[in-house]
Order: structure tokens, then sequence, then C-alpha cells
């Protein structure tokens, strides 16, 4: 096989290296940005650029920003004293897809995980507990929305014990059923959660 | 829903603009690409635009090619007198890919398709019969590997037709049963194909 280009090789082995695209999508991609204009393709390279350049983390949250403190932190309108805890920034995207909360975020990081050698210290933990002592606006409420996984539910029991030392109310987001699918297929672990959690009707 | 990455947003809109990638898969993209080094997402970006930079086509054969002409059409080890005519570039790498042919290509840009308004001008058929008049290296054997569809057919018809006037062989590759699959799932058209083309045993 003799190979006529190696600017367009190296374009399809740069772009394989990204999650979800194989050799043939690659492959794809870059015949397709060879056809687009040169204007074009310097904007998507620069936009690549740019998201390592401008994006940072908001020293309040942690959540990725392109200001320092991000627009959610900023934005007076969210000061309701509510503040969700998520494990990562991905989470707060996520969350704000369902426009349905209306307050701060604090992004962890992460959980703590043993095995691979993450404790409470890697953590925005601490951050946690300060911006709740010492923040302007009053934080009345936590809601703890971690992954319902070991790690997330130890690391909300973690966070939980601390903050019994604040006057704060702490919440967690209800774990059950999701919408839309039936009994039959959900597995015992989330059937007896739905169970154990249920509400007045 | 608020949003505190502008350079986020625009990374992965550019990103859900390539082919295959729908909105899901460019921000999990850029969220990958966040997490490199500004090393890593510096060279994916060069390599977009070297892309287009020093891409170009092969005034020889018609091929994408960094040098003009490109590397097969210099490779003297391939100087053995038989033209490969192929629709796109990228088929020149899909043949290329079986290290079965050794000879050369053409690349036609494309078949005539009256409804596109393409016609035979709009194609690199004039250069294929200056090459096969001019040439240096006696050009002997013209395999036409067009796709089988209307408009391959009527493209191989057409420069079949030409040839007639030149002292070269014109051969067409095998169209038929694919290997690996089974005479159940075949269609007609090609069924018909393949007992028309029978070959002696």
């Amino acid at each position: 096989m003799q190979i006529t280009s190696e600017a367009l090789e190296r374009a399809i082995e740069e772009l394989a290296k990204l999650p979800g695209t194989g050799r043939k999508s690659a492959r794809r991609i870059a015949i397709y940005l060879l056809k687009q204009s040169d204007e074009r393709v310097a904007t998507l390279a620069d936009s690549l650029l740019q998201l390592k350049k401008s994006v940072s983390r908001c020293s309040v949250c942690g959540t990725i920003t392109d200001s320092d403190p991000c627009s959610i932190c900023t934005n007076f309108k969210r000061k309701n004293g509510i503040v969700c805890v998520v494990e990562e920034f991905q989470d707060v995207y996520i969350i704000e897809k369902t426009n349905e909360f209306r307050g701060r975020y604090h992004v962890l990081g992460g959980t703590i995980s043993p095995l691979d050698n993450i404790g409470p210290d890697n953590l925005r933990i601490r951050e946690l507990l300060q911006r709740i002592a010492d923040s302007e606006e009053e934080i009345t409420e936590v809601i703890l929305a971690l992954n319902p996984d070991a790690e997330g539910e130890a690391t909300a029991y973690y966070i939980n014990k601390l903050l019994q030392n604040y006057d704060v109310k702490i919440t967690r987001i209800a774990y059950g059923i999701p919408m839309g699918t039936e009994l039959e297929f959900i597995d015992e672990v989330t059937l007896s959660r739905a169970f154990a959690s249920r509400t007045v009707f």
C-alpha cells in the first residue's frame, strides 16, 4: 500500500485518537474536511485551541468557565441559598438542561475512591465547607446529586457526616424508577431503593 | 439553562458539524480534549490545518497528494503500463489497501450524471486520453474500476467507446458475488451479472 498524502494520514491518525472515532470515521471526517473551505477548517481548529486557552475552573464552584467566577456563581438571580453538589462539571451541564434547579453548584471533581488513591483531600470538599462557613450568601440547603454507585454513596455519606456540624439542610436527589420504563426491567437494587424512598401520594 | 463556557459550546458546535458526529459525541470529544494537554490539542488542530494547506491534487493522476506529481505517479516500480481508472481519490486508497494492483491510477473526479449537470467535460476524461496519447511510459492496459451503479456504468461505457481509437487493452474489474456471502442473500441483478461474467474454472 502506497500513501500519497502524509498530511491526510496524519490528520486521520489524530482524529482517530478522539473518543468514539475509529479509523474509518476518522478517515470520513478527514475527507469531509478536505472538501470544506480553508475558512471552515480554520474555524474548527481555532475552536479547539480556544477550548484549551480560554477554559479554566471557577474558583468558587469548580465548574469549567471562560471567566472566573463562572456565570452561574455571579448570576444574582440564582442566589437562593441552595448549593447542589455534583461529581464532575459535566453533571452541571446535565442538570442545567432540565431547567429545574435554579441555585448554585459545587463540583467535587470526583468521588472518594481508595482503590484509585483518591481521598477526601483530593476533592473540593474543604472548599465546600469553607463556602458554607464563609459565603456572603447564606447557604441554607445542600443537595447531594452524586452518582448512585459505591463511590458516590460513600462520598455522599462522608459529606453528610461533615455537614452535621453546620446549620444547613442536607438533601439528596431521589433515586428510584426512571420515568418511562416498566418495573419488569428494573434491577432489584433500584426497586428496593424505590420502595425505601417511597413518598406520600 | 445557563452556559458557563462559551468556548466549550463553540467547540461542541464546530465538532457537531462533522459527519457522523451528533451533539452528544461532539460534547464527549470536547470534554475529552479539555482534559488533554495543550500540546495534544495543538497537534490535532495543526494536523487539520496542514490537511488543507499541504494537500493538493496530483496533476497527472488527480489523486490527493502532498507533492505533485504524487508518490504513486513518480514510483518507477509502478511503471507497468497499466492505469486503473477510478471515480474518486478515496477509491485509490481502497484499492491500495488490497496490495493487489501495482500500476498507476487515474481519478476521474466523479461520474457522468446529467441529473447533477455533470458531463464528460467536468471529469478528467480528456486528461486520460492525453495521458494515453502522450505519456512517456507506454500505457498498454486501462482497467475501469468504477462503481457498479447507473452513473458508473454509463461512464465506463463512454470511456470504453472513446478508448476504441487508442491502442490499449480495456478491461473492467469483475462484478459478481462478494466473497464470504451466501447466494441466498444476493440480489438478482448481481446474480445475473455473476452468471454473465462467469469464468473458466
